[in-house]
C-alpha cells in the first residue's frame, strides 16, 4: 500500500510517498481503508524528529483517520463478541469509521485496536470524521481532566486551530462561556461565529481582555512557556490552566505565590502517551458526548484538503499559521494494484 | 482577656501581650475558652507583615485552637437545632472541642464558626487537639485534591514538620506508601519511625534516592521554588505535585515538556483563605477520616509547649529549625478577671 514516510527528520520536504505491506488485523484489531487523515501539529514534531511514535505503532504520521472497515481480528466483531469486552464488539467489514491512532493514518491502509473505533457521526463524511477525532479527545479529555462545568469560563487559546475550533462549539454546547484568543481581529471574529463570547487577538493584550471579564475558570493553552504567567494571572481562583502544546516555548518562570494564593492548577497531557484503556476510555467519552452534538452544535471546520502524496504541502500550509480550523488528507480508494 | 498581637511588623519581638474586649459569639458562632492554641509557620508570616487576616478575623494570630465551649450564639447547639443545617447543630456550653480559625488563637477565648469546631480526638487533651486540627484540615484537603488514594506512593517533605509529621502517619494509615524528607539523618529516622518507608535527608540527593525507590506519585511540598525542578523529576507519570508552603522561593523555572510528557499536575493551595462552606467542609472530613485513627495510628507529634505570654519564644522555637512536630501555646484558665 501507499504510505506518506519521514525519510530522515526535517523539513516537509523529509515526507516521502512510498510503499508498505499492507497491515493484517492483530487479534482485537480492525483493517480501516483510509479515505481521510487529519494532519496534527504533533506530525510537524514527528516529521522534525522531536515526537517519535510509540512503540508497535507505525514509523508514519498521522493520528486520526477515516474510512471503512476491510477487515476484523479474531476477537472483534458480532460474532466474536463476547459478554465482557464491549470495547472491541460490535464493529463488521463495511462499516464507515473513524479512529484515534498512535500514529500511521498516512497510509492507505491502518490496522487499529477496536476500542479506539468510532462510527462517522451523523451527516459527516470521512473528511469531517477525520477532521474531528483527535480534537474532540483531545478536548473531552482535558475539560475532564480540569473538572471544567457548565457555567464556567473556559478560555481557549487557538481558537482558530483544530483542537480549538472543537473547543470553542463544544464547550459552548456544554454551557459554558467561551473566550478565545486567536491571530489577528479576522480569525479572532471567526471564533465569536464558532461561539465564543469574545475573541481576542493573541498579539495584544488579551489577559488584560480577559481580567475585564471577569477572568477564566479553565485555560486551554497551546503556547506553553510564552503564555505561562499572563495565564496564571488570567485565572480565577481555584482557576486550572492545561497547557497541551509547547508551540512558544517549553521552560518558563512560574510563580508559586499566586499558585498558592489563588490556588490555581496547572496541568500538562499529551493524548498519545497514555495507556490504550485509557485511550478507550476517551474514545468511547467522545461518542457519548461529542458525536450527539455532530452536526449542528459541532460541526468540523476544515481549512482545506490536500491529496496524500501532497502531504508535505499540507505541512507547510498548517506551518504558515494561515490555517484556520483542520487540514485533512485524502487519500485514493484503494485499488490493490499497489499493495505488496 | 488576654491576647498575644502583633504590635509592629517585625521578629519575635513584635508579639507582645496585651488586652482585648471578650468575643461575643455571632449568630451560628461558638466562644472557646482557649487552654491550648498550635503555632504554624503562617503565624511567623502574619507576624512579620507578610500575611494579613482575612476580613472579619481578629488581628492577633493563631490558626487553631482547643479548649471549652463557653457561650452559643443564637442559632447554634440542640435547642436550636433546625432540620436543614447539620453544621452548626449539636454544641452545648461545655464541650471540649478543637477549631480551625481564620485567625484569634493567640487569645484567652475566641469566637469561632460552629461549623468549624470538632469535637477534641479520643484520648487526646487540649494541647493534642490544638496540634492536630491544622496538619490535619491541609493533609486531608490536599490529599484530597490530588487525588491520592492507597497503594500510591507519597513524597511528604518536611516531614518533621507539624503537617508533615501528621502527613506520615495518616497516609500510612490510608494505605500509601510513604517517603519522607528531614533535615539531617536522625530527623529522616523520625519520619521512618512515624510510618515512612524510608526518610531522606533534604540536603542530600533526595530526588535520587526516591527516583530508585519507582518515583512518587503524589508530593506533599512545603519548599516552593528550591525543590520545585527536582519534585517534577521525582513524579512518576500522572503524578501531582502540591505545593502548600514556599519556604524556600516564590519563583521558579518549570520544565512544561516534562509535564505535558509525563502528564503531570502541579497544584498550589492555602487553607485559610477559603470561603467558609469549604472550610467547613474539610473540617466534616477530618471529623470523619481522621479523628478515628485518633489516638494510636494517628496521635500528635508536639515537640513543646509554651505559655502564651511567651509567644515569641514559641516563634524562635519554630524559626529554629530545630522543632519536631508541633509547638502549641498554653492558656491560663480564664477567671474573668481579665475580661474588659
Amino acid at each position: 500500500m501507499k504510505v506518506v514516510n519521514v525519510t530522515r527528520p526535517g523539513g516537509p520536504e523529509a515526507l516521502e510517498t512510498g510503499a508498505a505491506p499492507d497491515p493484517t488485523p492483530g487479534p482485537r484489531e480492525v483493517i480501516i481503508a483510509v479515505e481521510a487523515a487529519g494532519v496534527n501539529r504533533a506530525d510537524l514534531l514527528q516529521r522534525a524528529g522531536h515526537y517519535p511514535p510509540p512503540p508497535g505503532a507505525p514509523p508514519w504520521p498521522g493520528l486520526e483517520a477515516a474510512g471503512t472497515i476491510t477487515a476484523l481480528g479474531t476477537e472483534v466483531g458480532a460474532a466474536a463478541r463476547g459478554p465482557a469486552d464491549d470495547a472491541v464488539a460490535g464493529w463488521a467489514v463495511g462499516d464507515r469509521v473513524c479512529a484515534l491512532l498512535p500514529g500511521g493514518g498516512y497510509a492507505e491502509r491502518v490496522a487499529v485496536d477496536a476500542s479506539l473505533v468510532l462510527p462517522m457521526p451523523a451527516g459527516t463524511d470521512a473528511v469531517g470524521a477525520a477532521g474531528l477525532v483527535e480534537a474532540a479527545c483531545t478536548v473531552v479529555s482535558n475539560l475532564d481532566a480540569a473538572g471544567a462545568h457548565p457555567g464556567e469560563t473556559l478560555l481557549v487559546h487557538g481558537g482558530s486551530g483544530g483542537v480549538g475550533s472543537l473547543a470553542i462549539q463544544y464547550a459552548t454546547a456544554l454551557g459554558m462561556r467561551v473566550l478565545a484568543t486567536a491571530g489577528g481581529p479576522e480569525r479572532a471574529a471567526r471564533c465569536v461565529e464558532l461561539g465564543a463570547e469574545a475573541g481576542l487577538d493573541h498579539r495584544g493584550d488579551w489577559a488584560a481582555r480577559v481580567k475585564e471579564r471577569g477572568g477564566a475558570d479553565v485555560i486551554l493553552d497551546v503556547a506553553g512557556a510564552a503564555n505561562l504567567d499572563a495565564n496564571l494571572r488570567s485565572l480565577r481562583t481555584g482557576g486550572r490552566l492545561v497547557v497541551i502544546g509547547l508551540q512558544r516555548g517549553t521552560r518558563g518562570e512560574i510563580d508559586l505565590g499566586r499558585l498558592l494564593s489563588r490556588r490555581l492548577t496547572l496541568l500538562g497531557t499529551t493524548l498519545r502517551s497514555r495507556p490504550l484503556a485509557e485511550r478507550a476510555a476517551i474514545v468511547a467519552a467522545v461518542r457519548e458526548r461529542v458525536w450527539p452534538l455532530v452536526p449542528g452544535r459541532v460541526s468540523p471546520v476544515i481549512h482545506a484538503t490536500v491529496p496524500l502524496e501532497r502531504a508535505a504541502d499540507a505541512h507547510r500550509l498548517l506551518d504558515s499559521g494561515e490555517v484556520f480550523g483542520k487540514v485533512v488528507l485524502t487519500v485514493g480508494a484503494p485499488d490493490g494494484a499497489d499493495a505488496s
